[in-house]
């Protein structure tokens, strides 16, 4: 029987969609916009619509055994939004599950959109060949997601896997989640450019920098890429930069490997694209944090999918609920 | 059919053994000397003649399924001792499951010794109602364990949860790993006493305190017992140093709630004899380290088994494996 999902990541500015196979073949590639500045009710229909949409561009719904959405926030294992999700106003609450079997008969599963990226890397990218992933997705803020002997976990009530904020300085930088000194603050995209002006201020090297002229005389036009694209051209004042960056998030790093020791930790998000140099400079700082013998045994990878891993996750998200039921099925049985 | 399983805690002084149901109900429970001090090769055949006395004790091998092992250091899927255990010297390298299969013919499991106690509390005691689990054990030093979906994660090379190791300070104390500022250097046994040291060095607090006098006229004479007496009975050098011992405890254990946000946190080993006060301090510093809506979720106890802790966790393993092990078998058959 041919067996196929719908992949839904749900973005603050678009809903892209995808009709896939168990393999991670794909097709029917959708984006429509998410509308998150009209309201929860609005992003769930067209949520819904793009669902529609889809199963239209396959012509029926009979080879489609359910529907995978990742969505920024924490969704629950009923579906529901329990929290999170800033950039969303009236999300939480959402019930994700019940519309969709009401208008298309058919099931659904969910997770956060980090979780969902970390299984499309998992299954697909940069984690093929392992049980145990973390990714950490650095872009406007940072986020976490761990795959387990190959399945999403996402912890009570699917809010596992802050990794953004995992504090590096306790008397750190001021945080919107309330605390101090969470990663976030200084290797996410604007945590990087918040980093380059308050350097700016005090940075004493001698050598011509143009990306320090840049920054002192005009603080607001430049952002993390100008500082990677100065990394890349040896820039110091940008060389700077991004070991103090990379000094923080290698606390983190650290961290994260002593908690979950995966097999590999892959490190992803826009401001990924800067690429190994990253890697290397984290590379550098974190043993200092981190269990000697984990470091040696652990992995740190950039991710391979970029914006397509979260919605190829989706649609993995979809076999592996049918998997698992499947299991406890066959345990029943046993008894 | 009657199943049974062998549970034994591989502990630094001694070598602990049970005969155990499914059900967690156990029987035979003997205690012999590990002799660390006598090579890796003596610790496992003294590990092998107390199978051997077990068997014995239950009149024969036919019901039991397996024997697990709980066990200092880093143990891989094989049973393979792959680091960790500095105080067994001569046992990395040691291969658990093949002498036990020869003299034997019984099957192994083997993990963590923290990781067993995490299971058997997740399946016996503290956590015997929840889905995800995470133990931190305050004892000689700090260590780790996480139970998933109810069962143990171990991580690559069983080296997952050195939660010990978690950086809270950055300039904070050397740690024997190499790093600076674990948390172990403050919340562990030893670390109390480290912490009581170096606070009666600045104090100012003017009220009488015994253990301020006791501390500062011999500074070997107490332990992280001593320190708890005093605090139970007001004393306020005493309340001062819980205050700086859980401040540290609370940003790791704000760590670990943000990246496994388990269902329940639960603080054990010696330390924890001191009880709920540790518990309601460290609950007034998380929220500080920890996204909010995970601190309010995730709950923080204490653990309810003691030192039965472990070696229940090891029948449980037993039992976990043969499950398993049936599960990969029907997947098996339903391809």
């Amino acid at each position: 029987m041919k067996q196929l999902a719908i992949g839904i990541d749900l973005g603050g500015t678009n809903l892209k969609g995808i009709v896939m196979e168990p393999g991670g073949r794909h097709r029917h590639l959708t984006r429509v916009p998410t509308e998150a500045e009209k309201g929860g009710k609005r992003v769930l229909e067209n949520l819904l619509a793009l669902i529609g949409v889809l199963i239209e561009k396959e012509g029926g719904s009979e080879a489609i055994r359910g529907v995978g959405i990742g969505t920024p926030g924490f969704v629950d294992r009923r579906g529901v939004m329990v929290g999170g999700a800033a950039n969303l106003p009236g999300w939480v609450g959402t019930r994700l599950f019940e519309p969709i079997r009401e208008r298309y008969g058919l099931r659904a599963a969910a997770a956060n959109d980090v979780t969902v990226a970390a299984l499309g890397e998992a299954r697909f990218g940069a984690g093929r060949d392992v049980r145990n992933m973390v990714l950490m997705a650095l872009g406007t803020g940072i986020g976490g997601g761990v795959v387990i002997d190959g399945r999403v976990y996402n912890g009570t009530h699917g809010m596992a896997a802050e990794l953004g904020h995992i504090t590096v300085d306790v008397n750190g930088l001021q945080c919107n989640c309330g605390a101090r000194g969470c990663v976030e603050q200084y290797a996410s995209a604007p945590g990087i450019v918040r980093v380059a002006r308050l350097e700016a201020e005090s940075y004493a090297g001698t050598t011509h920098s143009e990306l320090l002229t840049l920054v002192r005389d005009n603080a607001h036009g430049f952002d993390s890429k100008t500082v990677y694209d100065h990394v890349a051209r040896g820039d110091p004042f940008a060389l700077h930069v991004n070991e103090v960056v990379c000094g923080k998030l290698g606390v983190a790093v650290g961290i994260v490997l002593n908690c979950f020791a995966p097999d590999r930790l892959i490190l992803g998000g826009g401001v990924m694209k800067a690429g190994r140099v990253i890697i290397d400079t984290v590379s550098r700082y974190t043993p200092r944090y981190c269990w000697p013998e984990i470091r040696r045994r652990c992995e740190i990878h950039c991710a391979q999918l970029g914006e397509d891993a979260g919605v190829l996750g989706c649609g993995a998200l979809v076999f592996d609920a049918l998997t698992e039921e499947g299991d406890e099925r066959s345990r029943e049985a046993d008894r």
